[in-house]
């Protein structure tokens, strides 16, 4: 019988697919070519050395003189306007705000046939450096309210570049979901004193059935209610509300185990399209008590449909214990 | 500069990327066949005439002498177990209920290569009657306490069988985002003393910019808040929470007018994917004054990226007057 599983984080309920069920290896992507499959360089991508002149205007660049290994640039195609005041309209059903935030783009390697599954984990730290950094300078910008950290890996992750690179967006409000989130999270604090993050990553690692990986600062799971096969999240021990208060060994441990993760998805699933997320509290909640910063990983192996769209639930084609035991067992 | 837009409601914001926007014809589906152009059999199709020994138990044959032309069908692989108690455990991090619900399809022709916007009126009214009727069933059923009603129309909706059918997922639960849903319906009752669907209905009306077609009983609309480009409303002007309660001339007046969008979206777009839904009152709830159950068209013509998943918040690359402008001039 299929199992429906409540997340004591979100509320939110999954359907797991027990029936239905596909084996861990029915998820690889076979069909696509590898990252590592492309030319190392396009002539024609924005990202490339070679064509810095026509990017947008560089944020960031790591080392400063010489080859570069990273950089920050604006948006070329920002989803919000970095000038302008943030304004407020109600009229009867239209209630909106001015588009003004920041949207950047990290080039996470002067490569164009890598991702973070192939650069070395001190690499994958540079990128955890630069988003902090570029976060640390949306936070100054008194319009900002809450930062998303994402990357699009694949074009069914809604990618439009090949070349390697994760995203900030800073918006000027705080989403609904987030919102939800927070007052979820303080509703479990209220109940039991607890941060629900902490209750959750102690239980993962006691109970071992769904964990992936570890390292001293860090621990990588699949959630218990794991919203679709390989759904993943990277969770600090350190009670932090936000992202942006990492310390730098935090980051060094971070870029250890996503890389860690991210090559076993890559090596096991044949470099599936995925996206990341860091999750981390809004810049002005000071609930230190119970929000915890994290990054999920949401590999886009299977499509969503209307039961999701109508219900805002999931269903699970794989089982979080199976695919936790496979992406544990990857030799990589 | 783009415009952050808020529904009141369901309080999600939504970028309208007005810089990055699109134009409507840029969003049509040049690439792939045309439903029309698949052959009007397949032999190994499980919904076609002819395998009807094959499929899983029929639960409804329209008429029931002679040439079927709609048919209701136990799903072959159901989401959830027809058979068993609805048992919940907790323990720990562990919060669990057994899967069982109801999960059923309505083929709605006998004939392959259509959908509802090839059939006529009558045909699509049909599917509609259907759907109530085996909700009505579902109803009866004391472990359900919701309904989702839905259609995935082509594989990025997906849907998995080509052949044109609905389905309908009953379940032992009430849905995060549907109870959010009620709560703030709930508020504006209680802030406004009206139904919040009656006054955006009316409100679009009025306005007219978004418009897209209306009868006696409904109006279709772009809401001023859509989450994606030609995202459309049918909302009865008749205010009743559940769509089972719909009286059959609504049901032949929707019959009449989701024909009618459809037709407007594959001539206009070119048979884009699709996912249709129909919002109702969870089966337990009397809110009669607040719920308000309507109908929602959502083409597939972008995909959604890590900032949706980490925000909860869409980026709409369609303009919602520009997306109605299109579908209203469709000559069709």
């Amino acid at each position: 019988m299929p199992e429906i599983r409540q997340s004591i984080a979100t509320r939110e309920w999954v359907i797991i697919a027990t029936e239905r069920a596909r084996r861990p290896h029915e998820f690889c992507n076979e069909a696509s070519e590898l990252t590592e499959q492309r030319p190392a360089r396009k002539a024609d991508c924005p990202f490339c050395p070679g064509n810095e002149e026509a990017a947008t205007m560089e944020m960031l660049r790591w080392p400063a003189e010489g080859p570069w290994s990273l950089r920050a640039l604006l948006n070329k195609y920002p989803a919000l306007d970095k000038e302008g005041k943030r304004v407020r309209c109600f009229d009867g059903i239209h209630r909106c705000m001015t588009g003004v935030g920041r949207h950047e783009v990290i080039v996470e390697s002067p490569v164009h046939n890598t991702c973070l599954a192939l650069l070395d984990s001190a690499a994958v730290t540079q990128t955890l450096v630069a988003c902090q950094a570029r976060g640390q300078a949306f936070a100054r910008d008194p319009r900002i309210e809450h930062i998303v950290y994402f990357e699009n890996h694949g074009l069914s992750a809604g990618t439009s570049v090949e070349h390697p690179h994760a995203q900030l967006l800073g918006l000027p409000l705080v989403p609904y979901d987030v919102r939800n989130r927070i007052e979820e999270a303080g509703r479990y604090f209220d109940d039991t004193g607890n941060c629900v993050y902490c209750d959750i990553w102690q239980a993962e690692s006691a109970e071992g059935t769904r964990m992936i990986a570890s390292n001293e600062l860090f621990v990588a799971f699949v959630p218990y209610a794991a919203l679709s096969p390989f759904h993943t999240w990277i969770v600090p021990r350190m009670h932090r509300p936000s992202f942006l208060s990492a310390e730098p060994d935090e980051l060094v441990a971070l870029g250890q185990i996503l890389r860690d993760v991210l090559h076993r998805i890559y090596a096991g699933l044949h470099d599936p399209d995925y996206n990341f997320i860091i999750r981390s509290a809004p810049l002005q909640r000071s609930e230190r008590d119970y929000l915890h910063w994290y990054l999920s990983i949401i590999p886009r192996v299977n499509e969503t449909a209307g039961f999701e769209m109508g219900s805002g639930m999931f269903i699970n084609t794989g089982l979080p214990e199976e695919s936790a035991l496979f992406l544990r067992s990857i030799d990589h």
